[in-house]
Formats: C-alpha cells, sequence, structure tokens
C-alpha cells in the first residue's frame, strides 16, 4: 500500500525529486532469465527526454539509466531491479519567489497542506521528471509481455485534433509530436509557436494502443484492468480524464450500438471476432482479445510566462508567473509515460493471471 | 492486493453472485467508537434498490443489510464489520441460451476466457447487483467522514444534458432520475419510455461532488486521491470514462485558463480561496480544500430486446436477445454507487493522511 | 494490508465475534474449476470443533459452514468464496465481572487501551472462535496444493513430549490430543483431569510438518516462505513462539553439523537427496523439496478458576477467575489451526510462484 | 505484496547484491518534518559494518550510505527516502566451485529450483549484506518512534549462555559481540577462536527489547504486532526461531504463572502496573504497555572451511569447502539487524494505529 509503489505482483517504486541527486524505480517481481541491459531500456528514456525540440523544455538532461542489481550476466535473476537516473543540469537559480508563493494549477500549496514542507525547487516530487523512473521501469515491463505491442500519440494539441483518415502509425517517429496525422503535425508546430511565444501552454490528448493482449488478463470486481488501467493514467502528472474504448461517447450510444458484435473466428479459431470495439478491448474487467484502447487528458503546463493571481506565506495576494524552462505543452512527451503505464499495468495483469489461472 | 478488495487503510472486500444466495462486504479498519446500526445503511441501500419506478429493473430486491460483527451496543468495535444482503427475487428462469451464447457488451466471453466457468445466471459475479454491497460499505464510510457532504446526481442520458441553470440540489430526490434539473426530468421520462419500448438502452453521465474536504488528503505518486477514485469509478460496472474537474476540457484550455487562481481567504483563514475549480478540487494528487469532483461515464445497458449478433458454444454465428429484469438505463441506480465509491476513497484517505501526517 | 486478511495471491478474511451471531471468512484468489463444496470443508471444522471429549470446552457449536458465493455447479468459479458459520450456543451469562476486570493473560486490556471499547462477551474478536473461520478457510487451501500433504500433531503437554521412538501418524486420529504416541496420549489424560480439577490449565508445542511441497515456493526477502509462515503462526491465538526445521536447536550447532548436506538423488532425478532437515524444508525463504517443518509454542489458557490478581475499571485492585466453558489446553484444539494456517500459506506461496516464475 | 518490501504505512523496499555497484532501500511514508540525516544513519550501519573484530568477516566495506531523495533542508518530505551504500571490496576472486555445486545450508540449490539462474557472487540477493539496507531503513524508522528504547544483545553463542544476574547494558558496547555479560564475553573470546579455527562456525540467540512502547499498537487478527514481528525477525538471514516474550517456555507454565497479574499503577495513572512479562509485551495482537521483548535463533554460518557432501550441477557427488571472508557467526552482526527490524515493525504499527484510531 506504499504511496509511491505501483502494481500487484509485478511492482515498482519510484523515488527522487526534480532537483536531488537522481531518481529511480525498483521493479520487483519480475520474472527471472528475461535479457536486460541498459540498452533495452535507454531508447524508451531517450523519446521522453528533454530538449530534443524547440517543443520542449530546453533542460538538458541525459537522462541515462544505470542498473544497480536484479541482473545477472545479461539476464533478470528475478530479484529486485534497481534503476537510478542522475540528474545532471539542475540549473542553479533563484527559487525565493516559488518558495513563498504558491503556483496555480501547481501541486505547491496541497503540498504544505499536507505535510507543512515542500522541496520547492523545480516542483520536487511533484515534478514531471519523476515519470522518467516510470518509462524506465516501462521497458522493464515490456519484455515480460513480448507478446503486446504498445503505441501512444498525440491525438489532439490544443483542441485541433488527428484526421483519423490520415492515420500512420509510421509518422509518429517522424514528428517532434509523436502525432500520426502529418498534415495535423504541421499545424501544431505554429500552434505551439503562438502559444511559446504568448507565454502561455496548451492541453493535449494521448491516445494508446495495445494489440496482441490476449482474452483472460483482468479481473473483478477490485483488480479489474480497467480499473488498474484508470489508476495507471491518473496517476501521470496533469492527467485530469481517462476513456476506455468510446470512454464518453458511451453515454450516447444506444445498446445496440454499443454492445461489440461477434462473429465465428475467420481463422477458425474458437477465439471470436468482434466487429467492433467500443469496450476498448476489456469487458467485466477482462482482456477480450482485443486491443486495449485508452484515451488520455493532458492539462496544460502550469509554468507559464502569463501572470496568474495567487497568495504569498504572508497571506497577501499576488500575482505570479513561472520562469525557467518548461514544457507548452506536457502532454507530448506524456506519450511515452502513457506507455509505459500501459506496459506496466498489463505486464502486472499478465503475472496475476497466471497466478490464479496456471 | 485481492481480487476483490479496494482501499488502503479503511479496506473492503465484496462478495457474492446475481442467483446466489446472499451478497456482502467485509469492511475492515473502520475507526472504533462510531455509531452503527442497519439503520445507518438502510436508506442508501433504497436509494440504489430496484423495482422503485418503471424506469429501473422490475426485479424486486428488498436489499435488506443485516451486520453480522464489528458492532457492539450500537458502536463500531474497530474489528472487521460483516455486511450481507440476502437475494431475494431470483426468479427461476430458463438459462439456455445465456449459457450456450455470450451476450455481447457482457463481460460473458472474457469471463470464460479467463476462468474458463462461468456462473451465467443473471450475470454471476459480474452482475450490477454486487454494487449493493458496496453502497452498503459506502454507508459506513459516511461515518468516518463526518466533515464531507457528497451528493451525485445524473448529468446526462441518452445524449440529452441538464442545463446547469436549471441545478437545484433538492431536485435529485423528487425524481426517479437523480436529476438536479427539473425540465430534463421531465424530458427523460420520454426518452427512458421510447428506449424501453424500443427494446433498446440509454448510456448516462454521472457527477459527483465532495465538499468539505479539507486540503491534504492524497499521496504523490501512485496513491493519488485522483489515481484511486479513477480506480474506485472505473471500477463500477458499465463505465467507460472518468473525469476529474474539468476532465477531458482541460485538454482544450490554455495555462491561465485552466490553473486556478488564488486569493487571500475571505474568511481570514490561512486557507487561500480558489476563483476557479478546474482541478476538481485535486492538485498533484492531494486535495485543495475545494470540492472534489468526478464525472463517470455509463455505458448502455447491454441487456437488450434488441437482436446482436453473436457467436454460440458450438462456434456457430447467432443472434441473441436479452430477455428478463433490466435497467433500460444502468447509470441512473449508479449515482448512489458512485457516492458510495467516493464515499469509500474518502475515507480511506483520511485514515492514511492520519497515519503518515498526524 | 487490511488487519484481518492474510495472504498475498490467495487472500482471505476473516470477520466475527465470539458471541455474535456468525462468524465467516471471505477466500479471494481461488483457481477456478476446483471441485468444492461443504463436505470439503466441514470435516477439518469438525476437527476443530468443541465439545468432543471431556479435555475440550463444554460450548456446543455444530460449526456448520455454508458456502454463500463462489462456487457454481460445485465447481469454483474464481470469485471470492464467502464462508459462513452460525454462532448457536452462546449460553446468556452475567459478564459483569469481565467488563468490569481485565483478565490477566488476556487481551483485555490491550484492547480497551487500543480501541477504547470491547466486545467483552467471550472474548469477541479475540476468541480462539476466530479460528474456525481460517480452519474453513484453510480446508479452500488444501484444494489449491493437492500436492502436499499436511499433518500437524501435539508434541508436548505441559512440558511433557512425546518420545519421537513411538511416533506414529496413524494415532494422532485415535487420541482426544492429536497425539502420535500412544504412551503420552494416556500420560496426557491424567495430567489434563488434573490441571482442570485444579482450575488451571496447560501450554502445549504443535509440530506439522508438510510433504511433497516442491523446491521453488517462497522468495527473498521479506516475502520468504519462512517469513510468511512465521506470521501465520504467531497470528494464532496463544501461540508465543515459532520454530523452522531443528528452531532454536540450531543457534547450539555448529556449521558442518547444522548444514544439511546434500547427495545425488536415488530417484536418478536432478533433484538431490538431502541428508538432514535441520532447515526445516527452507533455504533463503525458498522451499527445498523436503518436508515444510513448523514447531509453535501455544500458552497455557487464561481463562481460569485460579484468582489472579488484577485491576478494575474504578481502578481498584481486584481478583479474577474466569468461569465458564474453556479449554483446559488450548493448544490441542491448536493442531487444526496450525495445519490451516500452513495451507493457506504454501497455496498462496505456489500462486505466488506461478505469477512470478511461470 | 512486493517480494522485497516490508510494511503496511511505513513501507520500505531494499534491493542489491552482494557483488554487485550498490544496494540501498526505499523507505516511503516517512512522516514528514523531521530531521533527517546521513550522520543519523551511520552509526548504526557502523555497528553492523564488518572487519571490525577479528571476530568477523575480514572483508572491508565502508558501508557509507547516502541519502538520495525525500530528504529537504535536512528536514524529510514526506516523499520517498532513497538511501544507497556502495559496495567497495567485492574482491576479486574465482567462483567456479561455488558456481558449479550447491553450497549446502545456503540458498543456492534453492535458488536454482526457483528462478533457474544465481548470482552466486558472494549469495547475490540471499547475502546478509542485504541486511545493510535494513539498518539504514532502521535507523529512519527509530525516527520516527522517539518514545521507543530499542537494545538487542546476543544472549548465547554456541550454546553458552549469558548469565542474568551479570546483565549491564552498558557492557553490549564494550565488547566485540554485543554481550551484556561480561564474564560470557570473556568465554566467547575462546570459543569464537577456536571454531574459527577448527573452520568452523557458531550459532547465536539474540534477544531485543523495546521500552516505552505504548499500550495500544497492533491489530488482530493477521496485523498483530507479534505476528508482524516475527515475520520481520524470520525474514532475517539465518534466523531459524522467533520467540515472544517467555516463548517457548509458556508451553510448560501453569494458566496461574503465565497470566501477567495486574496491580493499580504505582505512578497514580490509569494504566495497571504488570508484575511479569510472560506476555513480551503483547496481548491479543497489541501492545499492553510493557517492554515488547523478542528472542531470535540465528544458526551457524554455514559458510565454513570443514567439506560438507553436496552435489555438483553435473549431478555428481563431492564435497565443498567455502573459502573466503566470513562470519565466523553470524549472529552477532545479527543484532544491530534485529534492532532494525523491530524499529521498523514498531514505527509501522505506530503509524497504522494512528490511522485507525486517531
Amino acid at each position: 500500500m506504499s504511496f509511491n509503489s505501483f502494481g500487484r505482483v509485478l511492482r515498482f517504486t519510484t523515488w527522487g525529486e526534480s532537483h536531488g541527486p537522481a531518481l529511480g524505480a525498483v521493479v520487483d517481481g519480475c520474472p527471472p532469465r528475461l535479457s536486460l541491459s541498459e540498452a533495452d531500456i535507454q531508447p524508451f528514456l531517450d523519446k521522453r527526454r528533454p530538449g530534443q525540440s524547440r517543443h520542449t523544455t530546453q533542460r538538458q538532461e541525459p537522462d541515462q539509466v544505470r542498473i544497480l542489481s536484479g541482473v545477472f550476466e545479461g539476464k533478470t535473476t528475478g530479484t529486485p531491479i534497481s534503476l537510478m537516473i542522475e540528474n545532471v543540469d539542475q540549473r542553479s537559480k533563484d527559487y525565493g519567489e516559488i518558495a513563498q508563493a504558491w503556483r496555480p494549477g501547481h501541486a505547491d500549496y496541497a503540498y504544505d497542506a499536507k505535510y507543512g514542507i515542500r522541496d520547492y525547487r523545480g516542483g520536487g516530487r511533484s515534478s514531471a521528471r519523476e515519470t522518467a523512473a516510470r518509462v524506465a521501469a516501462g521497458a522493464v515491463a515490456r519484455l515480460v509481455i513480448p507478446e503486446v505491442q504498445i503505441h501512444a500519440w498525440v491525438a489532439e494539441i490544443g483542441g485541433d485534433a488527428i484526421d483519423p483518415a490520415n492515420f500512420d502509425l509510421e509518422e509518429i517517429d517522424r514528428n517532434p509530436f509523436f502525432c500520426p496525422d502529418p498534415a495535423a503535425a504541421q499545424r501544431w508546430e505554429a500552434l505551439m509557436d503562438s502559444a511559446r511565444k504568448a507565454g502561455s501552454s496548451l492541453g493535449a490528448v494521448i491516445e494508446c494502443a495495445a494489440s496482441g493482449v490476449p482474452a483472460g488478463w483482468g479481473a473483478p470486481v477490485y483488480a479489474k484492468l480497467d480499473s488498474d488501467l484508470a489508476a495507471a493514467m491518473m496517476g501521470i502528472n496533469a492527467v485530469k480524464g481517462v476513456e476506455i474504448g468510446a470512454g464518453f461517447g458511451v453515454a450516447r450510444l444506444r445498446g445496440e450500438e454499443n454492445a461489440d458484435p461477434m462473429r465465428p473466428a475467420s481463422d477458425g479459431s474458437n477465439r471470436p471476432d468482434f466487429l467492433s470495439n467500443n469496450a476498448g478491448g476489456i469487458a467485466g474487467g477482462i482482456s477480450t482479445g482485443q486491443p486495449v484502447v485508452v484515451r488520455v487528458a493532458f492539462k496544460p503546463t502550469s509554468s507559464i510566462l502569463t501572470p496568474v493571481p495567487t497568495v504569498n506565506k504572508a497571506g497577501e495576494a499576488t500575482d505570479i508567473v513561472t520562469r525557467g524552462r518548461h514544457d507548452p505543452c506536457v502532454g507530448i512527451r506524456g506519450a511515452p509515460v502513457v506507455e509505459a503505464m500501459m506496459a506496466l499495468t498489463l505486464a502486472d495483469h499478465k503475472l496475476l493471471h497466471r497466478a490464479q489461472c496456471g
């Protein structure tokens, strides 16, 4: 039940603050004899790494991961895998203003109210840097579910959505937005530039699909696959909404439109073919064999140059702007994090299913 | 990590199937010396109880709760509280068709794929009857958080939404829809009648607000209050989407629109006043002192009289209709369940906060 | 982390007080498609049932178990199994003295100090009746590990130990003491009669061996099989000591005496033969394939007719005697409970091992 | 439920192998605003550190701890505290023999049977070096329970016990054995020298007492304080037995001898005075306000120069001796580990009690 852990059998714990010496994750419960080296993890960290285009924060973090335990002669041993990423570019700056006043949209006030103390440097524990640890853990989880392919992409920035007709998975890695629609990517360049120049920021919607998930992962009633996915996604910084499959759209469907019809398998197997996937691959908390599909809403970055009214520790009204290096759209770098949380949740449920059902 | 439990300190476990002899919940970790009797629980079960209007299933279940342990001389003792509700109206019928074919939109196929066995009578464990146990547990949770007021209402049925201008909390209990807008309630009568007569069903959106939650409940990073709420809500049968505060709407806001500005407290306290509540009362996973606001999407009931294509156990294509007594809009009776899950999540986090922060 | 649950994957929660209407257990995580009916559970409850000889309490409890959920057409479905046992013989008596004064050796004072309230009727939740729920749950666990044979016996009463030379497993069920040594059983008749007539009580040591446990169950470092067994056994009422294998005896051995030597398997398998079993079948927290052996110390029943000095609620010195129907040696009926906890711990670790190692 | 975590609210996870680059612990759930620096932890590591006398292993490890997160300006922030200790003296040696044959008394065979892979260098994860991480975590736990004083000592080596009449707490730090009896300490010098010269090893019994624990910590039925302490202690490498209070001795007492009588408090408080402490400060799983007393049996070090029969990977009979630098009596350095586990268990239960009972 620890505050900083996630998962049931494949369980990981993260630690670290934005401006501490390092951050990391301990992945416990990983099956033995899987091939694992830093090279299996680094590419995923590189995707999330800041400073790769003008559209993300200019903080320069190499985000080099080190494996400190749990691997022997290139194989996992079944013991906890400790992953560490050093913080390199904690630029020294004056945090006086942030220390004294609560930034609206940030966790500053809530942390002070809860703990009576706050590491205000770069957001401390509530910094999006923590998600690097999840991405590293997620890379390990992927090894546990080689049968599954996971892809996340940005589906919408600032209200401007991709056109499904243009969807091309290959495009995702060809632009700085993880955008599968080249036309949208082009529009977003201008949108992002404009927001950044205005000292503002933009929200985003991420979509993620996992194919290859067999039917049967998940469990009723409180260890539902969708319930765990919702927790996983809502636990990502800046996320305010989660949908499975057709999501809120189901509320506007009739029963006969919503229920995904089945037909005998065209491949002759005893697995039925589904004719639609409003369920997002999950029924009754258990996977159906269809792609598991999630949509996640990211709020706009709260660290902006536009002044926002707030209160300082002396209890006086003031305005605050958050200088420094920030992502104008934190949702973009959320895509690799969503993928990681999808991988971690699925891998955990694979093992959990194996525990109960052999 | 059990499959049928929820909560960390105040933890409850439910059991029971739709057509078994009974269902129930064990609530563990409840503080001692709270006044508790069946009369504290029954009103909430009565709200959820079927058969109270023509718009819900005609199954007649008294849903009388019995407290079997954990209470002595009218007070909780700190030991587990066992709650039991007998199933009375398990009308005998022919389940042959359901036993032989998977109902689209239901958990039938997923259960068979996972367990290789399925209690097909009334949906077994995946029946919405299980939520009676949650509602009973939720009534206990409310006693743990007397400082909090929780209200859920139906905000939308079949795509027809309430008008915020008409919002009146008092109206909720005056119509069969938990609808705070009398005009919408009137429209929904016709909408529901039409769907029922068509052998179809409708989706719904439930909103729930908890006021009186002090700042400081919740925790980074994986025991976030919003993360746990998302799990709680997505774990309710038929739910496919969860939003906190402005939810998906945040993805279309600019940073300065989204961040809830603060001003010195008008009551002279050291708690700031917030000028908006896009955050839904939660920042960085921790409550801010504003109302905690959740929106939940329910799919239309999958048990409908309209035939849907499916597959039978012999692997042949067939159509299925689900006869019997079903809610034409399962979301309506979801409102008391959403309230219960809100109460359970908040009560758990109150205790959790007290554990760490005294 | 609930207070009244045990286990990780196969997890059970018990509820109920000595003089409430009923007590029970919810077993969660049980694999599907196991044959299960009340007849699989009742024999184990019958072994633990009071009133079967003059050497146990004369309370008459049929201890009839009912399965309320989780079983369909005689098979487990993978959903929670709710087991209930009604309390029948809660003889009405005057609890005034127990309500007013703390009985030494009992949990009375500790409960009052913790909860500020106490169900004093028959010990409430701290009554040994709670163990009936564990025995019922244990019977389910046995079905999960058909490859394992579990036997517990009383090895010592009041300091009088069995003679290993007389050990005969068949004898266990032939006397009222679960005693494998007929000569000791005969001596214990007199010992027990004498203690009972003196209004006193006796302690006991229970031994339990599980054979058929394959090598590989358990886990370093805090989910060790021996660590979990120690928790399981020390959690039984009246237990004050737990040993694995040679137990405290190892502290008096030299390294070369303690280490269990290995030799190539006589059956030609690649599992070694061990030449001794000081380790009690567990090394590094993981089973070795040898019998898992535990020894458990039970204190003498604290409910005795001999007056013991104590304090009443007015803060005055007084003496107390505990009238009523009590076991003169609570350890005897501990044997089926020790077996149950062994079964539950092993079954859980079997599933846990399967989760991680396939 | 992770395999390498311990605790419920104050929960820690350890990682690391004997011959990896480092080992560490993540402590989660620590209350905020406690003063914490490396200087609060290092003294406890120094007590456990090898190479301080000729009676412990000659491996030279500075065991310098680094705090990587969770502390800001000298205070805990309520976020996870990451502690890391680098391995410095992993002397390169030929592990061929250990890699090829299972050392009796070690976890070698069990690890291979479970995982199919084993980091054989210095015992890998099953090395006693892992306990350094627990000792570091335990130092943090002590800050959570300033009202409690914890002392562990060696009560017996190789069957030679201390004389209670000579017991002097001050002596513990004056000899290399954590021995409170100077006469015994002197005898043990010779005993240890003799065992070491014979290439053999000795077992030990550690006792630990915690005073200042208020009445009310702990919980029935499966989160009992004694149950959790038993798990904590039995989880330490080489431990095979755990006793609470009079332990196995209770099995030889009569009811009236065992029950600790109470008298009105001599200090006028409403807490009774107990006239004995056979219960070891715990009744019904809950602390009574008396000292919490535990006894723990450590087996003799299995790494000895005396040859022991075993089997190699080719399935052939062979003998093995374990060269290298080993503690002739691993129990001695167990004393700081027992203290750490006592601190961790009590601190967790303090927070747990606060959660439920305010």
